[in-house]
């Protein structure tokens, strides 16, 4: 019961925070920490003037960014060498949650996320790094968790050489 | 049975995509349609250079801006006037999820989302917006589907004379 043999007993707690200020046609100002300032919108269909990215585009962003640094995470920790990745997500929502005229989740209906490494990596090492990421990527979870179907499609793209 | 009668009863499926190029030391430069590219990062505790919010951190902004779009929608609907809204959003997370040293989740163990609004609207006006939003808003409900505990704390923090 020693610290040394359960050094991680105790939370881990972090916190996180944005702030943002609605600026009228469905756009809002977002700040986080001390970085430049950001902004979500909305195309001209739903009353926006599609000058940002939407907000659902920003969490598939977001996804995409959580997983690379999983991976990069694990794969120093497993000892593997990864030269590139290509990411990309797709989901797919359903308008009508949002409009509340069905009784159906208005966040994604599915996730797809594709991963294309460079690296010399034998596949089957891969697997092992793609196990552990789906269990320790927060945002994967975060989607996963709630339901929301989740496709991963990773290859090797390039094999460098070494 | 007619379309008339039942307009919703075929999904409005709409689709969302994001690229990213992982640029090594934990950063991602991301991309969604034509707009500029942007940076998720990580602090240098963790192997980053700072230089860029984290990924989670988009997500909790990206929740701050998927409300005001949703209050925005709904206010307009309901027939209420919204002047003004000042929101916020901070999430905690146990690190031990994402460092797999511990069975607890990877993405936040709580989230609060404030919003101070400045409206000349009855408080009793805002509670059938805010049960809609919270039954309509895709990021809101992501998190609450994920089972993370959501608190809610909106209040008027400005009557503007009319």
């Amino acid at each position: 019961m020693s610290l040394t043999t359960e050094p991680d007993s105790r939370p881990r707690l972090k916190a996180l925070r944005a702030e943002g200020v609605w600026q009228g046609q469905m756009k809002t100002r977002l700040q986080v920490r001390d970085f430049a300032p950001f902004y979500t919108g909305e195309p001209e269909r739903v009353g926006g003037d599609d000058s940002a990215p939407t907000p659902m585009e920003y969490v598939v962003a977001a996804l995409n960014g959580c997983v690379a640094v999983v991976v990069e995470t694990v794969a120093a920790e497993l000892g593997l060498r990864i030269d590139g990745m290509r990411i990309e997500s797709e989901a797919t929502m359903d308008r009508r949650g949002f409009l509340g005229t069905a009784d159906v989740t208005p966040h994604f209906t599915q996730l797809t996320n594709r991963i294309r490494f460079t690296t010399t990596e034998q596949p089957e090492r891969l697997e092992e790094l793609q196990r552990q990421v789906v269990r320790r990527c927060p945002a994967l979870n975060l989607v996963q968790d709630a339901g929301v179907p989740v496709t991963l499609d990773w290859s090797v793209e390039e094999v460098r050489a070494s």
